[in-house]
């Protein structure tokens, strides 16, 4: 094992009806004036934010609330809410929903002290000091923000999808309450267990050595979320398959699976481009990045693939050579995502090989002539994976 | 999954010479004047106490010491140590050692900002309300209280041995460099390899539904724990398996496999009154305790039994019927715990019958009538328990 620091202090409230305990929670934390951040309104038309204030009113904590939070969140949202809430005095930012708005929340919270241009954080020009108290209600499970040091924004201008990681941005506590998650679209539903499962991948695929120990842990998380993620497209209101789906995207991101090795991350990279440039849903693009990165890595990597598809695909290597047994792996992944109704390939994302050249002109913007651990890609392996996925 | 809270915001710093950055880490949260808190002497032998002396300095960290914890930790030193914090001005204990050297931190910690005696906690008189940061330096895999909310100490007028949870006792951090493991007593590393498969079997066995997410979690990190405990009875200083014995230890007891469910606690208490009563090491006394416990309730446990057979002792099912696979598993068992040279009778305890009557009454004493989630005891199962433990 690599050397490493686990520090993961946020305080998980998870089950039923732990929504109505966020007054309660924010009390102990000694909130004074909370910022609420969503998104388009659906808390409001579930009753969910109506229990989010009967809760805080109970507490007597006041707050100011902000809406309009889009998936890949936009700095400009962050800009009105760090305005806000430097008018409004807030101390504590709570987040109620998905990735989205508890990435736009921590924005939020770290440039409300700060006295520039929040994106300097991003730009690497500054560095995060201090930030507002972050508060999560979660309501989709998948980008596992709600227990992670880092938030994506998207800058408007040049449409720039960025990620920052900042030990600022740990939520101080979150709510699980997989009930919430009921009513998510199938398609989201999805999506969000393609990216747990995605934020494990890049923890395990790893050159590091002796992994074992959580290796073994990161193949039961995934046998359990493949499992759950079946289960959920016919029984949507399965709260034991919701619970495994929440608190496994949850520790999937925290860093658990991550300790003592390198991390990737390559495939997350040339995801963002399509979900910048295209507005594409992250966990459906990372569907159709997943299979052609490992086809296009194959050759360096088979004993891992391979592993990964005994142990977790249940390939059985009998006959087979290695490569042969990782690529039944790569091809049992494929239907795996399939069987979700996932896009697999550009196609399904309405993109198309035309689409190749600016993400790969957006990719070296943002990352430079070339990114990736696991395997150390150029431009031109970007482009011949994205190529690989639209085949 | 029922519901449940999970918060272990201890910041651990793994891996090798991490030892030196003590100085940094305590600056980093403030302190001013430290109470390093030690056992007999070995970390003066091993020159460990100089280096983390060195580091105090370099970060100008003031300090007082105490040494003298022995297992089992005494109420006697606590009270030695709460003087000494009182009278210092100390505002951090950090505890060099193991389980026992933590543990009487941390009731140090809680006692130096109380103003009555500490043993109130201990006898419910009283609750935790603030403590001492508390840091660690590991030098003992085992305990699992460098992660932690709780902490056992023995009251020497009576020999009563009481653990107590408060959020209080989480290390603030905890530094894990297996180096630091190598010149353990063989016996003492394969008690401590006892001990944190304990902690994760007291999660194992529940009557919960619906735990299959963590129950692969841990299955996996009973498989990884049992490599590396036998791997290091000929390979003391294989540098990966005591990793895995450090970070395994580690996780075993910060909550982490106990989400979702009740937890047993059964052989624990049956241990404890062992410890207590004839000073044996605690892991030693739990690979007694665990297979008469689990032969006593097998009847009612088959299906979670034969689980663990099959999962973690890779027991072929094939031609035998449950209960028998179940058997094959306490049987596998026994079996490891021999391997490493663990006792799995009273006799190698050197304990008999005739210290069951006295066993029982301490019982009682400390636990009332009955105990136990997985299997509601009452003291005639304990006695009997017990005498299983001696065939």
């Amino acid at each position: 094992m690599k050397n490493f620091i686990f520090h993961s202090p946020t305080k998980f409230v998870f089950g039923k009806d732990t929504e109505n305990e966020v007054g309660d929670l924010l009390n102990s934390y000694g909130a004074k004036k909370v910022l609420i951040h969503y998104g388009t309104g659906s808390i409001k038309r579930s009753g969910l934010f109506d229990r989010v204030v009967e809760s805080l009113n109970k507490s007597n904590v006041d707050f100011v609330e902000l809406g309009g939070v889009v998936p890949n969140p936009r700095d400009d949202l962050v800009y009105d809410g760090i305005k806000l809430c430097k008018k409004e005095n807030v101390d504590f930012v709570l987040a109620v929903g998905g990735g989205s708005a508890i990435d736009s929340a921590k924005a939020i919270a770290a440039g409300a002290k700060y006295d520039g241009d929040f994106w300097d954080f991003y730009d690497k020009k500054a560095e995060i000091k201090s930030a507002l108290k972050i508060g999560v209600i979660l309501t989709i499970p998948a980008a596992g923000s709600e227990g992670s040091a880092s938030a994506v924004i998207t800058n408007t201008d040049g449409m720039l999808k960025r990620g920052l990681y900042s030990p600022h941005y740990r939520p101080t506590f979150s709510i699980i309450n997989p009930e919430l998650t009921y009513t998510l679209p199938s398609y989201q539903t999805s999506a969000g267990v393609v990216d747990m499962m995605g934020h494990i991948f890049e923890r395990y695929f790893t050159n590091s050595e002796n992994t074992l120990f959580v290796d073994r842990l990161a193949e039961g998380a995934l046998l359990s979320i493949i499992e759950a993620g079946k289960k959920l497209i016919d029984e949507p209101t399965n709260y034991e398959s919701r619970s495994v789906i929440c608190w496994a995207g949850t520790i999937a991101h925290n860093g658990f699976f991550g300790v003592g090795r390198q991390e990737d991350w390559s495939s997350h990279r040339l995801e963002h481009e399509l979900s910048a440039l295209l507005d594409v849903t992250h966990g459906a693009g990372l569907a159709v990045i997943y299979p052609a990165y490992m086809k296009y890595t194959l050759d360096n990597h088979v004993k891992r693939y391979k592993r990964l598809a005994e142990k977790v695909f249940k390939i059985v290597s009998k006959g087979k050579t290695d490569k042969e047994v990782a690529e039944a792996g790569i091809e049992a992944l494929e239907a795996f995502y399939k069987s979700i109704n996932m896009p697999i390939r550009f196609s399904g994302l309405n993109a198309s090989e035309k689409d190749i050249p600016k993400l790969v002109n957006k990719l070296e913007e943002n990352v430079g002539k070339s990114f990736g651990h696991f395997e150390k890609l150029t431009l031109n392996d970007a482009r011949k994976i994205y190529e690989l996925a639209c085949q």
